[in-house]
């Protein structure tokens, strides 16, 4: 049985996305990029590009799941502000297309994609480009895949990834 | 010339809201309450539960400007990561509705509003309650109430309260 999943990696200035299609062990990329919002917009001009930019996405690929790293608790009270204003959008948008929602910490991404949980970025993302054979636009598209990935593989071992 | 104004106090449990109509030193309260979001549903679901309703507040009465708060710095990382995702469904919402979004510091609201910027939750509410000449809801529509005032008061004295 087939799966599409959307990973997405928010951000207020980039918010990355990919999606990709998962059928056994066999991985197939759909579409990935970021939604550059503008750093010079307004807040609500930029979540609004962020919302219509992923809901875009949606119409077109039709995802099944959507996936999002956890709240990434190191971050100080200005930034998580920041972020979980785009983050709401996201979640807003996921309800709003009736696409269920998974969660999973930065190490359990890493480790589900790497192998292990303090992978570098660059080693993440020449993972995620090795398993869907492509190569990534950017670090955001493949945060966003990584986090798709991760769910992918949640999914087939519940169990546990080792 | 008269102008319609909605204050918005979000919260992942109640988002207080509030509109009343201004024109000169009349004041005409229009709508107030709070959308209980539901505490034992996901934070999606709230999230539109939230959008939705402060989406028919503005379809019904039509306000020309969006109120709210600034961030309040002193919270904690988490709570600031919850509060972040309300107001950016809150912006989402705004622009969306072509409505101008002002914030104001709470401490430039409780000035505005009673006359100093310690005054306390309980003085805020009665201070709006003679303004509007009402009972309010509850602490949140109150909140709500308070920073559509601050910025009606701003605009009419665009030079400084004292």
């Amino acid at each position: 049985m087939s799966t599409i999943i959307l990973g997405v990696d928010p951000g207020s200035r980039h918010t990355g996305f990919g999606v990709f299609q998962g059928e056994g062990d066999r991985l197939h990329h759909l579409a990935s990029g970021s939604i550059k919002a503008g750093a010079k917009h307004p807040l609500a001009t930029r979540l609004c590009r962020i919302y219509d930019g992923l809901a875009e996405v949606i119409r077109v690929h039709q995802p099944q799941a959507l996936a999002l790293e956890e709240i990434f608790l190191a971050a100080n009270v200005h930034s998580a502000f920041t972020l979980g204003q785009v983050r709401g959008v996201v979640l807003l948008l996921a309800a709003r297309s009736s696409l269920p929602i998974f969660h999973y910490a930065p190490l359990v991404v890493k480790k589900a994609v790497v192998g292990y949980g303090r992978a570098s970025k660059t080693q993440v993302q020449l993972m995620v480009e090795q398993l869907l054979r492509l190569k990534v636009a950017d670090e955001h598209a493949a945060d966003a895949l990584a986090v798709g990935l991760c769910h992918y593989f949640h999914q087939r071992w519940p169990g546990g990834i080792s």
